[in-house]
């Protein structure tokens, strides 16, 4: 039961017997800010309390819950889904972008810019009923591999920020994922690996249509964009789905910034966590230039405004789980 | 600590021995079918079993956890909002639908249809922040009285309903509002009274926007329709925000009809629950010829496909709270 959990955890005799809750981290400022600022708002005599109805964390995906090098996961599956469809769709031997997919072109595929990806991402995640989609995706993750980390895309998530979303969770606040990604295709993969319900995942996503035909109701996703759940777009979907600001917001990107200021607005004292990615050994090194998950804007407010901000190298023992075993 | 308590509840010892959970409800088949329903489900060695993680119960709101005549009650909140801000706004004397509204000309204000409601919600529902529209609403609900009931609004609230959410909740489900009402005026009254936090509310929305100057973030809500939560775009919906298909629905309109279809084609066993109105004196009598919540093609498939359908006169012992007292 949860909440015995956190009353012993908050009594003052259990405060030096408590195990480590972030055991991958390092003895750093970053953890050290977290866990003072966990202490504080979830201990009742505190100026800083924060009632468990109102304690909203939201964490970016993409490069923050799990790597985003070299290309969003999310397009290897789409690549992957167009190698398995192209036997129905002999016309892509010579339509751009399904192409260069299938000629495994990578630079040409690049050159298509975001018109080529929309493209892409619509013939591959459209078209199906939402129970098809998952199961292709839920396939999908079993095989498929990292091109250059070998292993699952699903052992690619960040060990200390599992850790992070169990520390939360272990003190009452709900955690959500609020990500540029695709959320059925979320939902199909990381529910388990970050126990983080179906519901508390939001993201971006295609239109969808409801269909009632001989007594079966079914949603089927059609070619279009709903919502792209990025940049601004992340403070007006947790408007519209939680109704309640975040008071500890997590990113990697100038893409969260605008759900790091929302948070950072919260009447209550809030926290603004930023990972920077410093580690080219054990996983990638990139921010103010980068084309993926650029962090430039988002790390000079994070630096102005006192945010924290993890140093990957540095900060953490262990990137992925696998390194545990 | 709920899961102690459903696990009481759920020793067969316990059974004989437990409290009525719907008292205000008469013996009858409504009530028998659901508690055999929850029993059923919430039984571990049923093969009906259903997991915790797949308890969705998913409600309508007007009509159907309060009342909704002689109109919803969320446009007496536009039509006194009007009145207020009629000061700031000397052109409304000679502008329709305002005029009409300022001359407590109601037959007027009908003749003007769908066109002169969404002008009338939009000048009262944006342009302000998502504070100061809460703010709004909850200064409105202290004083606004029904104009035949003369209560307040959030008086009119069904004790059945509130009986039965609290049932379902006591029996790990996740009880849900799908309402076309609008998302943020419904946060504002109901979360209280129903034991559903916002981020369980799901409604119509009017669209927004976000500003972030002089190091504040806001969100501004803005005149444009960004979701209709009615008839399909409830199952849309609740695929979009919850991610999972109800295994229990209720409402009282045709409205709700595509969400019952939807719920109905779950896997799991779920229960469909329409709200008959049929009590005349305690509340309103309506439902196949009415132009508010009208239930008629709903009710003819919830006689054709065995859904549970509430006569309210005959089967509530007590309509609202207050006759309890
Ligand atoms: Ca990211
Ligand atoms: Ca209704």
């Amino acid at each position: 039961c949860k909440n015995q959990n956190s009353q012993i955890g908050s009594s003052e005799n259990a405060t030096e017997q408590k195990s480590d809750p972030l055991p991958s981290w390092n003895e750093v400022k970053s953890k050290q800010n977290i866990i003072a600022y966990v202490e504080d708002v979830t201990n009742s005599e505190s100026a800083n309390f924060i009632p468990v109805s109102e304690r909203i964390a939201t964490f970016d995906n993409d490069g923050n819950l799990w790597s985003e090098q070299p290309a969003y996961f999310q397009l290897f599956f789409a690549i992957d889904r167009v190698k398995e469809m192209a036997v129905d769709h002999p016309e892509w031997k010579t339509q751009e972008p399904f192409k260069s997919v299938l000629e495994n072109d990578m630079a040409s595929l690049a050159k298509q810019g975001e018109h080529g990806l929309v493209k892409l991402v619509m013939a591959t995640h459209s078209g199906n009923t939402i129970e098809e989609f998952d199961a292709n995706v839920k396939e999908w993750i079993k095989t498929a591999k990292h091109p250059t980390k070998n292993v699952g895309f699903d052992e690619l998530v960040y060990q200390p920020m599992l850790e992070l979303l169990q520390y939360l969770r272990a003190n009452d606040f709900k955690t959500y994922v609020v990500s540029g990604g695709g959320v059925d295709f979320m939902r199909a993969i990381v529910t388990e690996i970050y126990g983080i319900p179906a519901e508390q995942i939001i993201g971006s996503r295609i239109t969808t249509a409801y269909e009632y035909k001989d007594g079966k109701a079914v949603i089927k996703r059609t070619p279009g964009l709903d919502f792209n759940d990025d940049k601004e777009g992340k403070p007006l979907n947790i408007q519209k789905i939680i109704g309640k600001k975040p008071v500890f917001s997590s990113g990697n990107s100038d893409g969260d910034l605008q759900m790091m200021q929302y948070a950072a607005s919260n009447s209550y004292k809030s926290f603004m966590l930023y990972v920077h990615h410093t580690d080219e050994v054990r996983e990638w090194a990139y921010d103010r230039e980068s084309h993926i998950g650029r962090l430039d804007k988002g790390l000079d407010q994070a630096m102005s405004d006192g945010w924290t901000v993890i140093d990957m190298k540095n900060d953490w023992k262990v990137i992925y789980p696998f390194e545990l075993e």
